[in-house]
């Protein structure tokens, strides 16, 4: 179960190795939105997602003796995993769908990954992984469904805490950019013991707002579907099993929006904050600019960046500012 | 005279107002280069450059009862300055040439500027300036050639010396994006004092490397011209008077890039970094990436972020990873 102490156990693991990443606000940004908006940038994370602190948080806690990591992944968790496996001297094996943005593939390997490529429509992950694991040794690492990932997802909870304070941030909502809710979950316990007054809800793609549903329901509720979105990294099919106690004890309500404001938000980060998102890494930034019912301090977390040049091109050329 | 007490002093008034920016660094990005680099990221600075921190230093040491501001700038001092003098609740003209980028002359609006236009071809800007500065009585704040703003970009010196020290980098070359030398000469001075193991080398675009044949010649030399380069932020006719005899004593020898070289580091800067660069803020990274004589261990400046989106989308497109 995560706590603050396993959360603080993966900072200290993390310390060194990991970015603190800036807490950025702008304040052209401001008017667009009419609201204070301050950007958690993990897209300025080592490969460029949160992902690569739960990865580490995982592998660094691993017993020894392990033969080498594996992980399912479309591309997030995968260079996370395979750089932080790469910096513990440990093999590791990534099993990514062959339809993931080519560049996150391409990183996957230039870190050092053995990639495996799956169909997704025909083959089943699952059963190849467990023989992968089987056949050659390897510990799986869960994307969000593991104590240590969500630990280490939590520091970016305890960054902006700090951060948030340092500001002079009396009172804020945090949005999350949330798929199977291992950094919403993390951050939400860090917040909790840290800084409670700031609340934290999670931001979805339309159409694949499995969250924003379960917690309505208070039970974890499926997507119909798992492809059609832009926003391929925050893509689950539901909320997960360790993941939603979490969320439904200290977040919500979610917010959904759609792809066009997704789009929307990674022209305007770039504009005005000049980093690159992927349209998954800004959905939380586009809820702040585009949704209503929201107070007049936000904080976004911008969690990744790994976006092929081609749809970075197409978003700027169709959503010029 | 600029001295570190005058840069520590600026460093205090800027305390709160300027961001810290990260140093950036990424395992992908030190491949290609064969060096480890790391990437002192102002882009993320207020107003997108370094220029923020030089014209909020200038404002907020100007006499009680200034009635405002003036500057003359292609952009992104013009921003800097704009934003200062707003949060010092002082009026500011800005005088930009019509060519520049547009997104630099509706960023220095929206910072609350009035902003005169000129035609760099026909009309004596000096002369414009002057009569603004007379007749409205406004104090100038000049780009490069003035102790308070080389004091204010010499914080950024003050915090690559100790980031550098936080990543255990004991020795290593700094390198500037330069154009009248402010930049260049406030790191030098800074970097004399804290971490005199940091040597400085200026890098400019080829054909306006006026600093490069200064530092060879011992004498203010000028460029040719002062258009036609992708670099316009850092275009500028001869180094300071000022700030020459600094960059005379502490920097060199000067580095030179092509364009060509300074788009693909904006390119590669984006995918392994995920920071939006113009070109002119990307040849020190240029020059890192690409020049042969340079120690295992370079830190380069990324001065500034504020590109219009067709240009960018292009550089992308031309400098596919």
């Amino acid at each position: 179960m995560t706590s603050l102490a396993l959360i603080e156990a993966a900072a200290a693991r993390l310390a060194g190795h990991s970015r603190v990443t800036p807490l950025l606000n702008a304040p052209l940004l401001d008017q667009i939105a009419g609201r204070r908006i301050f950007v958690k940038a993990e897209c300025l994370q080592w490969t460029g997602s949160f992902k690569f602190r739960g990865g580490w948080s995982a592998v660094s806690a691993l017993p020894p003796g392990t033969k080498g990591v594996m992980a399912y992944s479309s591309g997030n968790h995968a260079q996370g995993v395979a750089l932080a496996a790469h910096h513990h001297g440990l093999p590791c094996v990534i099993l990514m769908p062959a339809d993931a943005p080519a560049v996150k593939i391409a990183n996957t390997r230039a870190y050092g990954a053995e990639v495996v490529l799956y169909d997704r429509a025909t083959e089943d992950r699952d059963a190849i992984g467990a023989r992968l694991a089987a056949t050659r040794g390897l510990a799986l690492v869960k994307p969000f469904d593991d104590a240590q990932v969500i630990a280490g997802q939590g520091t970016v909870g305890l960054e902006i805490a700090r951060q948030a304070a340092e500001a002079g941030i009396a009172a804020a909502t945090v949005l999350t950019c949330c798929g199977g809710g291992g950094l919403t979950a993390g951050i939400a316990l860090a917040l909790e013991a840290r800084a409670p007054h700031l609340s934290v809800r999670p931001c979805e793609p339309a159409g694949f707002d499995d969250t924003a549903r379960s917690l309505v329901s208070g039970k974890r509720e499926r997507n119909a579907t798992t492809t059609g979105s832009i926003c391929d990294a925050i893509v689950t099919p539901s909320p997960g099993e360790i993941t939603f106690p979490i969320l439904n004890r200290l977040c919500g309500p979610g917010l959904v929006v759609t792809d066009d404001e997704a789009c929307r938000a990674v022209a305007l980060a770039f504009h005005h904050l000049r980093i690159g998102l992927e349209p998954g890494g800004a959905v939380a930034l586009a809820a702040a600019l585009f949704r209503q019912d929201l107070p007049d301090t936000v904080i976004c977390t911008a969690s990744g960046g790994n976006v092929d040049a081609g749809l970075f091109t197409d978003i700027l050329t169709r959503f010029e500012a």
